[in-house]
């Protein structure tokens, strides 16, 4: 039943020699790596215009310079990542690349990032693809939560069957939203110049803040905008799945992935300044632009719909990266080891599941609202960028390879730059979020640096020498105790079971009634057993107290290395669970406090079924 | 830490021979006896009016008469318990009489009924308590099931200390109560005559229904206000307790309780009437009487304190009866045997702890409204009223002592009215919720006749004859089974004792990486055990599922009678909590499953206490 369960949800078990990578060409590997990068058009431009709009509608013009300085900062960020694909053609995620070149804590600093960034890029990729769905259809809007749940629960599911197998049809949908998003930007352009959109003049000066538009406001919506560079990375991570000759196809992919980017980002922001477009809560500014330059046709539809896909797919490969990063580190004895463990179906099921879990939490905590996450994730991809750079500048000018002035200068650059802005975003959004991420990896690295280190004491206490087998031939000697409440079927087993491993038993009974102790001092005689029945009082009526006072006095008596003292304790089992109910529960309570008092007292339950 | 607040809460244990029974005269008898009887004229006139209203303004003068036709019931109610009391002086609840003389069935339903009665006593006082309370402070309003938990929490924490001994205090309230009302009345009736009070004259006819007021809503009034008389059969359960002449003392009481309760009764009806007073929502009907009569002054909050202390005091008269009764159906075989236990306290803790936790579930369902409980309420009681009575008839039948002629009619008297008003009740309040306990009392009494059916099952099942114990000396025949998951010191003490209880040890080991297996056949065979080592093999990667499977296959080899299967399974017991996520959990899954499938598996865990 269980088993069956599970392979309708999952599919059947999966043989290890079953696993098999399948190389990308340039175009199926554009698809794959850039939704992450592509997808985040959908949510930049708004965040901006969010910012902007809160000084007041007539500095809404900002938003170009913004978006330029941004496609600025692309152009250094690839320029970059070109260099760590050449230099680490096994992938090279910021962990590796920090913990390398940078020592350990850069490296768990890096890793904390990395997961952190993992898990918003579920969140934020979620929310944002149901607001695209909820933007299309209004009535869908107070559902968006539980939309966002089940949109984690079928990727969970379908990541804890192994996607990878079908990913040519994932190739799909990145393609119909670049086409698309393009076809807007162009028919948006042309119909401006034709004069074709009426874009409605914003007379009126909406101010929502009295702050002047200082310096601080600018680089708030520049740090806002630069959730448009998130998953820019994901191409470097993944050189090893590309043909022959990878580094080239990987750098090409990036160069073509970047363009797009940035042609989507401008353009987007372009038509949204021309059309003079302002955030609202219940519909994207991506819809506005899409429903103002097609009306509410097909096409409009189907921006809006391949949108939501390529959230989706967004969120989707961070459900293979956060699991691979987790075996990396439990790997490395940072993480819990069942986090390296390879599911039935060939994936690691357990980071699968957590990040499940806790994509799921953050979309109930914050209600689905991208732009509440938004700074909770600039913050941790920025952190994972600097360090990651920074990483390579130590590496250049360790190693000092052909030409290594030009690629450190170009790292050093990328780490000045995205150091500053990381600063300039912990500082702008610290109050929005910023201050959680902040505070979160620090407590990540502790608690990685704490798993670290059990598993070291482990291994020191675990490993054994010489010594530690020296008595392993010898047989215990051993204290053989049994509760018994009366003679009874019940309790036969328990008593043979006792006298065949130790010569050395004595039994146990609670005097709560003198009349039935007395009885059972006679059957107990009578079955002529060389075995002591010692009757415990129990002036309180307690049946456990007087029974744990005792098994405790028995295991202080001796050192146990000299005696062990066994616990034997004969139990019903109910033919239906609810008998339970009916019977006093006293073995399981002595069981959980002497574990606890006295981890080392062997327990063994010997167990009488009830038939009716 | 567990005993130390468990004693500040509850106090220090008690031991058996501490338990004295105090003989009470007549008037601490009635104050203890009497407060669940008195305490109901607090809801028992509202609860009429509150009907009648339904009907129309107009009709309101039918209260006086229907409140006359339950003091009728409540003579006839008295001179049949009269009788139980000289029949029963051990205490004559209707379990045990109709028990005794109608059999088992009857006086199941007797106690299912009874079971409600207490369960609703506690509910609807604490519910009425509350109401009292918040008319006079009406900013405790919105808190009132609150109030109720929490009034619930400390009666039931009192209990389970063991309240019996504070007794003296208890007898306070209802004399305060007592005096309070009569005194209300008195100046209330005093007043009217001087022409002091202004009654407003109810000139609109107000209707909330079309129906006429036929006989069917004079019923219905009428059951509304039988539940004046829930209580009073609480002297004739009490007569052991009495001074000597025991049975004499006990009709006293009760013919003073009953004079008492019609006085008080009638006149607050009597008050109601005259002064024109409506039910409301916000304020109890005798907190509109009071106000009316002495405004808002010292003698009002003495009125509404001492009502909200009697109902507290009747809640608490429930957590008397309610574990009495069940430990005598414990004692029956008819409820688990853990409500016969007497705790630390020497009070039946268990159904203390049942009947603090019914009321209160039932107290947040009906949201504290004292009249959703009533219709409840009311078929209980006279479920139990007229088994009783019937009980009594067929006694004096069988028996037919002296003057059994007399005796017979006035029980037959009380029978035939109860069963009549039982059967008004249940055809007027069925759609208010009377249906409810129509469908529970059977329920329980079949649950009674299931439990009773296992204890006698278990009985026939453990019951061991001579065959039983033929081979209690033979040592039994083990193999053991102690999976390994490499050597180290966490495996040397299972090692020593599995080969301690058997020659016929075998070591299991799950091969999901060839590297380790290889590894661990080496250690293993450097140990020069005469252990062999048997290695699994895992395709799907699984640690449980090839190790369940071999030790089904064992199991399943021979009949458990020649040779028994024992698992030694080693485990680690971290040091912290937390440390336990850090490790494989497969000890506690493979133990969980194989003891669904195979209950009789002997399992000895036998742990290695990790010091950091």
């Amino acid at each position: 039943m269980k088993r069956s369960l599970k392979t309708v949800l999952l599919g059947k078990p999966l043989l290890a020699q079953d696993m098999h990578h399948e190389c990308l060409d340039k175009r199926r590997a554009l698809a794959i790596f850039s939704s992450d990068a592509l997808s985040s058009v959908a949510y930049a431009t708004e965040a901006i215009l969010i910012e902007l709009l809160f000084v007041g509608t007539i500095f809404m013009d900002w938003s170009m310079i913004v978006a330029i300085a941004i496609i600025g900062l692309l152009v250094i960020l690839i320029l970059s990542y070109r260099q760590t694909i050449h230099l680490y053609p096994n992938g090279g995620g910021a962990y590796i690349v920090a913990k390398e070149n940078l020592g350990e804590t850069p490296g768990l600093v890096a890793a904390g990032a990395l997961m952190m960034d993992y898990l918003l890029t579920v969140s934020v990729s979620i929310s944002a693809g149901v607001e695209a769905l909820t933007s299309a259809f209004p009535q869908l809007h107070s559902s968006s939560v539980s939309l966002g749940l089940l949109a984690i629960l079928l990727i969970t599911l379908g990541n804890l069957r192994g996607m990878q197998e079908s990913a040519k049809i994932f190739a799909i949908p990145p393609y119909v939203f670049i086409f698309s998003i393009l076809a807007l930007i162009g028919t948006g352009i042309y119909k401006l110049a034709a004069g074709e959109l009426v874009t409605q003049p914003i007379s009126e000066v909406v101010r929502f803040s009295y702050e002047p538009l200082g310096l601080f406001m600018i680089l708030k919506a520049f740090s806002a905008g630069c959730t448009a560079l998130t998953g820019v990375e994901a191409v470097s991570n993944g050189v090893p799945v590309f043909k022959n000759p990878k580094s080239h196809n990987a750098v090409v992919t990036l160069s073509w992935m970047a363009g797009l980017l940035g042609i989507m980002f401008i353009g987007i922001t372009f038509l949204a300044h021309a059309l003079h477009i302002l955030p609202s809560d219940t519909e994207t500014v991506l819809s506005q632009i899409a429903r103002a330059t097609f009306g509410t046709t097909f096409f409009y539809y189907l921006i809006q719909v391949s949108t939501t896909a390529i959230l989706l797919l967004a969120a989707n490969t961070a459900y293979a990266g956060f699991p691979r990063l987790a075996s990396l580190l439990a790997l490395d004895r940072f993480l819990p080891r069942q986090f390296t463990s390879l599911g039935d179906r060939l994936v690691f099921s357990n980071g699968i599941i957590v990040l499940g879990f806790l994509a799921g939490f953050l979309i109930v905590i914050f209600g689905g609202d991208t732009h509440l996450l938004l700074p909770l994730y600039a913050v941790g991809v920025f952190v994972s960028f600097s360090l990651s750079q920074s990483g390579m500048v130590v590496r250049y000018w360790r190693k000092r390879p052909k030409h290594w002035g030009l690629s450190l200068s170009i790292n050093l650059i990328g780490a000045i730059t995205t150091l500053t802005v990381l600063g300039v975003i912990a500082v702008t959004r610290f109050v929005h979020g910023a201050w959680l991420v902040i505070i979160l990896i620090p407590l990540m690295v502790i608690m990685f640096k704490k798993i670290n280190l059990h598993y070291k004491l482990l291994g020191l206490q675990l490993t054994a020498n010489a010594k530690d087998f020296v008595h392993i031939h010898e047989p215990l000697n051993m204290l053989v105790l049994i509760p018994v409440s009366g003679v009874h079927k019940g309790i036969t087993r328990a008593i043979r079971f006792a006298s065949t491993i130790s010569k050395d038993v004595v039994a146990l009974s609670i005097n709560t009634n003198p009349e039935s102790t007395a009885r059972l001092k006679a059957d107990w005689a009578a079955l002529e057993l060389n075995i002591p029945l010692v009757v415990l009082d129990s002036p309180f009526r307690s049946l456990s107290d007087p029974l744990i006072k005792y098994i405790s006095e028995k295991i202080d008596e001796f050192p146990r290395k000299e005696r062990e003292v066994v616990l034997v304790i004969p139990e019903f089992v109910t033919a239906r669970w609810w008998h339970g109910f009916l019977h006093n529960q006293t073995a399981v309570l002595i069981r959980t406090y002497l574990w606890w008092k006295y981890p080392e007292l062997v327990v063994t339950n010997v167990r009488h079924r009830l038939r009716f």
